[in-house]
């Protein structure tokens, strides 16, 4: 197929050029000169965490395949590189339009590093299926929706400005499925969509990073930053626990599967994130992560046999479980311990000032999903057009599609 | 054999849930509240190097066995999250009986982690033999043990407290050792605990994380810990020089030998630690990295040429050479240092104090060493009672024993 | 060849050995007592992410070889610190020179990390040719000349001290192109020098992490640390982008090729090294980035195709286009934009002193290369006489020529 060849050729640096351009020119125009200081922030060791997680960390955590290791790793840098320069000028227009001034500083960098995170949460998704050129466009897309869907919870549901960035991972998570459900799905014989136990380690390495790292992820937002780190470790290793144990209970014959427990020991990073600085009792953070793990276990189960099937939906890497549905948990999480936490300390008379609270966090919620839902569902369709030359299906799962190999030994 | 797995399968998962309700029962009446702060305290960085030292690195460091990668990073995973939690709660008692308030913070994360290695190094003595149930009651009856034998150091032979943690290579290199002659022998046709190419890299891979994160972790628990990371770095420097020249001249042909090169460039770390925060003179630490270095090299030699036969022992990953001899070198290496540096400002009248305090130095050693060995051995016998379910030694450094494969083609 | 072996044997430990024991005298004389400090100081992080990325980044970078894994990154490891070593006892002597006094502390080990970065790049240029033995001469001779080359710039050209340290790039690649130029060829059908898709992957990591650090590392020397960092991430993301773009679309058919990816991305990282600092405006940043990509991919194709088989030359891991042709536009930069910079506030009378500057610039690059040609040549044949043992040509590219493995199935 040379003609397909040659225009994914013709395409791809085009595309990649053209954003680059209009990149340099809005630095060329827009960021106001960097400040001389004489030493590094205290912001440089979170923004190098953030950094060093999302682009080593996520880039071999999608490393499942086992001859799409190169396109897993490789893609997703070059999705994260274009995708911060992205949302460093998206974030550049919102501040614009508010009237403020917007600093190029370390900051702004780790923020759009969280914001980018939705692209890579979503190409998990899709992992295998999708081209360099939808990838792109799905990545400018994406972050696009993501600040829109930012810009509403904040100015129609005031929630807190610093706090709408973590809904990263729902929107993230369901973009990535509405979108996954409008690509074709694979031949049944298809055997590339499998793991070995080596791409499995390379996977399981990655996992270990975005562990590691994820306190600083979690805290980059926040104002309270040490309880956002305490309480997100107190959730993870909880989490890291219960996944060990529900893999071994759910199996047959009671052994672990690595990827389970791959997902579920990252669930407990998502469900305390958006709860992470306003929780005072490390019980709280703990049974949370115990939940998380749970969720992501059984839910593995029912997605995997009821859900995608039902839906005729692949999701990949599993975005759905490790996630989504974490996500949603910490979602009721946060409604719960609003509810409580302010009835305590309320009287009779401003129960109505409660309610009004649980409503506008529920909607922020309903809100970021639904967005994300139908954004997703549009950019799938878009994404399938002829014009951008969706890839076969024969071709799925498959590094040497993309990459030339000096030799043909391919896989691991 | 489906009744022993159905015995795994039910004895596992109750047992990581029974330790962490407890852990969590333990939470909602213990911690106190976590303190707002608005920003991450100096101990974050330190905290994150630990914590990515002790999983990540060690966790691939183990990964030496062709057919055992999942469990080795696995388990370690398991243990060290499951550990830290006991080891938060052990401090957290040991400070109840002295009649302290104790308090939750990254500090008492940090010095958790640093009792964990204890476990992890025990773990390497009998990778591949033991199994989880095995292992996580290790892990409790070690730590448990561990704080036993600091809490007599500190109260009966006056060592100042923030030093007896760095007794923890001491303690879990010769507990593991201890637990290791309790395991049945593999059968000597055995091929599964052999090391190939690709499990050596990884392993390589985790010992540089180890090597790097150093000294972060000997810096943990001194005062002065500018120094202790100067001199930890040095000694490391040339023990890792010195691990290279001793290769190539204890091995046929001269050619280097990379199981021995990963011990013993860890091997100056070891030896250092105790010692790292007193040492005024840089010759000195590079010294000891030096001696680290041979003590491990010729100790290889020995352990596993007449030590290990005749005691009919089998140290899976090299333990006694890699933190046990080397831990004893550190432990002479700072009663003399503590004898000279004294000797110098002592006058004649003084020297029944200086004999003193090397008998204290030296009884603090003996006792740790001797509880550990001790209490090993008792472990090691529970451990291989019938209740527990011993592995087969046919089964013995199978990954395939404990993880679901989807196909079969497991194996570096 | 036992002779051979022998001989090998009794050269590379010895001299080692000689080299520590120096080193060690040295510090028993030399070096001040280490301050007591309570905390770590600020330069903690920065030096354990330059130490982090010169033996683990740069050890896995250069694992590109299929069978040449434990060499690259055990004589990687090997090298650094004894180079490291090294350095400082250079240093040392250079200040001692200057009449001031040195102090032995983490700035000083940081700045002798990328001294040593030099011999890393040197290293690459002669991958799988050179014997441990050549390798550590190569390390002493390459560090004395460095430093020699920056004395000179120092005290002749007058360029700032702190950024003399940043010609490193260009004086690493073009020593080692040097170098490279008096080692015989491989013969033709020699297919030990490929990649496999794996060795390209643990290449891969190894390429993400320097990637990850390559701010830390640009920081290190310069005063003004925030902008440097700021302004090396913004070029480096740059240059990922355009890598992936210009990768495409000088290949058949667009595919990526992950060789070329490696050493576009890092581009960025050492064209903007020297101006780091000085740029107050992110798009020249990003447009230097831009460019060393561009220069990077035309690069390898020019060089590889043309300059190579004309000059008989061989660059196993291409060091000329990943480090030197970036180097030498890094160098143009600085010299540009010192020109515009002080041409923008200079009236008529002071152009004689503009033209000084940039007289003294491209001097001290000049100086740089050409130094750093001659020396190379130099090292090159003395390294390659009868008594250093080079290493025969059909042996070349083999771990097994210097590991001892335990069972013979090498190879990725």
């Amino acid at each position: 197929m040379p003609s397909r060849y040659l225009s994914f050729r013709c395409s791809v640096p085009w595309l990649i050029l053209l954003l680059q351009a209009l990149l340099l020119l809005r630095s060329f125009f827009g960021f106001p000169g960097v400040s001389d200081t004489y030493s590094l922030s205290n912001s440089y060791p979170e923004f190098q965490d953030v950094n060093h997680m999302v682009i080593f960390g996520f880039g071999f955590f999608l490393m499942v395949l086992r001859r799409y290791g190169f396109s897993s790793t490789g893609f997703n840098f070059l999705l994260v590189v274009l995708g911060v320069q992205c949302s460093v000028l998206a974030e550049d227009l919102l501040v614009f339009f508010r009237g403020e001034q917007n600093e190029l500083g370390l900051e702004s960098l780790a923020r759009a590093f969280v914001s980018v995170t939705a692209v890579v949460i979503s190409t998990g998704a899709v992992l295998g299926r999708a081209n360099p050129v939808q990838l792109i466009v799905m990545t400018l897309v994406e972050l696009t929706f993501f600040s829109a869907s930012r810009y509403i919870n904040e100015t129609f549901l005031e929630v807190p400005e610093h706090l709408t960035g973590l809904h990263v991972y729902l929107f993230g998570a369901y973009f990535g499925l509405a979108l996954a459900s409008c690509f074709p799905e694979p031949p049944p014989g298809l055997d590339k969509n499998r793991s070995t136990p080596k791409s499995e380690l390379f996977s399981v390495l990655g996992t270990v990073f975005v562990w590691v790292f994820w306190p600083s992820f979690n805290s980059v937002l926040p104002f309270f930053k040490m309880q956002a780190v305490l309480n997100t470790y107190l959730a993870l290793a909880v989490s890291a626990v219960a996944a060990f144990m529900l893999s071994a209970l759910t199996s047959k014959d009671g052994k672990f599967r690595m990827a389970q427990i791959r997902s579920a020991v990252l669930a407990g990073g998502v469900t305390v994130s958006y709860t992470a600085e306003r929780i005072h009792q490390p019980w709280i953070a703990m049974l949370l992560g115990l939940l998380a793990s749970a969720i992501a276990i059984l839910g593995s189960h029912c997605v995997q046999r009821c859900f995608n099937p039902a839906l005729k939906l692949q999701d990949t890497s599993g975005v759905h479980f490790t996630f989504g549905l974490p996500a949603v948990l910490g979602a009721v999480a946060a409604v719960v311990l609003r509810v409580v936490e302010d009835g305590i300390d309320t009287r009779w008379n401003e129960l109505s000032r409660l309610g009004y609270d649980a409503f506008v966090y529920i909607g922020a919620f309903c809100q970021t999903i639904c967005t994300a839902l139908i954004t997703g569902l549009i950019t799938g369709l878009i994404l399938n057009i002829k014009l951008l030359k969706a890839v076969h299906v024969s071709k799925y799962f498959d590094d040497q599609f993309y990459w030339e190999f000096p030799h043909l030994s391919v896989g691991f």
